[in-house]
């Protein structure tokens, strides 16, 4: 039986997909009884399942390339500290935990919104006097993702834009997308050690703008915005009337010449809503531990955006409360000298790895200042092997085993993205096989006419 | 400043809504120049987070009753069996979580889907020849809260609706009316056990039909669906070419005169999404561990919907990783007694609460064979100082302190709710003052013409 019904069910105020491939399912059931509805099965993915994207796997996936059999894999790509265990978290994050299950208390459901204590303990550790807060400001979430896609959820409509940051991480787009909201993409200037191009910006804002997102320190950038830089970016956002959604999962990550600066602390009028979380700091991201800061100084979301948080919250009763319950002691028992240690390590690494892509001819690594990355610029102009940073990097892999995500996954071609929480000696030996990557296949101004630059 | 300038943000498909009421910031800001985009703050919470609407809250937010300061509050509202510590989980569980602690090994971001080793362990606890399972066929989610989410996103879109169950659990018609899909509730039969009416359900089917939700073993009625009746229910939804939502989060909580079957397991074409966790039957409805598993054995929901799937789980990343490493000891090193224990517990709770309700004149309980729940029928023509189960169960709470959930939460007005996972004392104290409660209010029929019926 090989005919199909072709089954447009009614597809809301959305245009009827008929470009979709409907599967042959070679075992369609006749009912019998010729009905005039729905005879046949036609069981179709809703649209929302089909708007929802992750450029990185999708580029990732396509990049169909071995590693080099001769030399172990060394993977730069995954923003996860705790690959290779040389960042283990602290015992006391572990402790506070097994204590939590030890009381047998926190099996139950919390509110959806996490426990009053623990939204207290949250708001207590990043209350002060320019930006305080009480635990009716705090929502915990699962992890910073479900933070932000309940942030992304109150403060836009479907046929709405925001404004993302570019290069940025993927997330913004995929839940922005998969939700209906339109995605601009405002630049972010590598020659200006990534700082916003603020006349771009601006200039993307219309009547339909619903949020600003801003994400510092930056993935994946490694950057850390001044104060200064800040300040102007809280003056378009107010000059537009635009509130910020702030992506600090990075927060505090900062290097020790550098100074972290929450944008709340900054903004006089501005409503933010800063998400974070215990992934990066506490580097536990797979216990998806999140929260949202609400900002409103001015009482400009109000009550609206607050019991619109709070009802979004109810759909999936946030996140797990073993994890929860242990947030207190977590954030007020863990000894500095564990964050210190890890910025360190993470500094050290940071600048071993500039220092050593800055000597390779062909590529300008920019210095981070924070977070876990580094950009490094490739110039196409000497590779005309490679047409873009995605050949570019499958490449790299299939003759040196190392792995970097290509920045267009960041919708920033011609860029790679180096994750520097890996061992010391596995970023070094990485380097030394890009360099002699970028050895083998650099071609100076005179050589580059030789080739055949558009394969 | 008092003149406000009407923000109406494009709302893509939506019409605007101009009745939601404009906050009075007293605050606003002038941007020195005149402009004509966007010159005033005006931030309005998004039409989703409108529409995403607990009933549940709702109802009981608005029942504003103090209990009777001389009696202690007994709750019997609430669907969570760790509140009164009477249940607590077993030490198999805690001590999974606390291995996987202390390996260090999960500390870090699973797959979206989860891990595969767990994902392999879930689909070889519930495999079976009827409805065999394998890893890929299992998706692990936060909760069965967005096991149920990620469901229904992936079948329907805005516009089309779904067969939801009356009585049912609230959350069904949160995230359909939240995604902007329509319910259309079919009924369950109290003097059937709480069958389904089938009649009535396929009466409801129309070609914007896109999932039939059924529940089993049921909140709130406790009934357990028989072998046969299964096969009533697949029988429809084969006619009608509807895939199957299975809510199976009671599923093995049967008492033992009973038997569960997992509705895949009579299923032959049906394709079904079974939604299930560890909430309830490992007593740790916190932790937020749940999955679907994908029945399709005639490839209906093909690699579509199973890709749909995969991206949406892509979101928010899945449960906490410590809870999913310890997910393939749980399954299968948890003692039977454990789970036995459970039920005889609320087995015997369900006899002597259904015996003590029987027994009052004016109500009508409905026996339970499973989950957690009792549902009561309130002989309203006896009770004419109460206008409905609102109102009943608001001056139960004021007379006596007991607290039930009303039915109207669930959709089905004059009937109450009782937990039967609290402590047998407190089952009988409540149940004692149900009766002093109903014997005060009760009139019979020539009695009820003095009252005023209608205050």
């Amino acid at each position: 039986m090989d005919s199909y019904l072709i089954h447009v069910n009614g597809h809301g105020n959305h245009a009827p997909m008929l470009d979709v491939n409907l599967k042959n399912t070679g075992n369609i059931l006749s009912s019998g009884k010729v009905k005039s509805r729905k005879p046949r099965w036609a069981v179709r993915a809703s649209e929302m399942s089909k708007k929802t994207f992750n450029p990185v796997r999708a580029i990732v996936d396509s990049m169909k390339v071995e590693p080099n059999p001769k030399k172990a894999m060394i993977s730069l790509s995954l923003g996860d500290p705790t690959v290779f265990g040389n960042l283990p978290t602290n015992d006391e994050v572990t402790w506070a935990v097994k204590e939590v299950l030890d009381s047998g208390q926190y099996n139950g459901y919390a509110p959806a919104v996490g426990y009053q204590s623990c939204r207290e303990a949250v708001a207590a550790y990043y209350n002060c006097p320019e930006a305080p807060l009480k635990a009716q400001d705090v929502i915990l979430t699962s992890g910073c993702s479900q933070a932000i896609e309940l942030a992304l959820a109150v403060l836009a409509n479907p046929g709405q834009n925001i404004l993302v940051p570019r290069p940025g991480f993927s997330l913004y787009k995929t839940l922005a997308l998969s939700m209906g909201i339109e995605v601009k993409l405002y630049n972010l200037l590598p020659e200006k050690a990534w700082e916003i191009d603020l006349e771009h910006l601006e200039s993307l804002v219309d009547e339909k703008t619903a949020c600003l997102i801003m994400n510092n320190p930056s993935n994946p950038c490694g950057s850390v915005f001044s104060k200064s830089h800040l300040q102007e970016i809280l003056a378009v956002a107010s000059r537009q009337c635009l509130p910020i959604l702030a992506d600090e999962i990075y927060g505090d990550m900062v290097f020790a010449d550098c100074k972290y600066e929450p944008i709340a602390t900054l903004s006089t009028n501005v409503p933010i809503l800063s998400c974070g979380g215990l992934a990066k700091r506490w580097l536990v991201p797979g216990w998806r531990m999140g929260w949202i800061l609400i900002h409103d100084r001015r009482d400009i979301f109000g009550k609206e955006i607050r019991d619109g948080l709070v009802r979004l919250s109810q759909r999936i009763l946030g996140p797990c409360t073993l994890v929860q319950g242990a947030l207190e002691r977590i954030l007020n028992q863990t000894p500095p000298e564990f964050y210190h240690n890890t910025l360190s390590i993470l500094k050290s690494n940071a600048d071993l790895c500039y220092a050593a892509l800055a000597a390779i001819p062909g590529l300008r690594p920019v210095r981070p200042a924070g977070a876990m990355y580094l950009m490094v610029e490739i110039e196409m102009e000497h590779f005309p092997e490679f047409k873009n940073d995605v050949e570019f990097t499958e490449r790299l892999i299939s003759e040196q085993s190392v792995f970097c995500l290509p920045a267009t996954c960041f919708e920033y071609p011609n860029f790679f993205r180096v994750v520097i929480t890996v061992p010391e000696e596995m970023i070094l030996e990485a380097c030394s096989r890009i360099q002699e990557f970028c050895e083998m296949h650099y071609q100076g101004a005179e050589g580059a006419q030789d080739l055949e630059c558009d394969k």
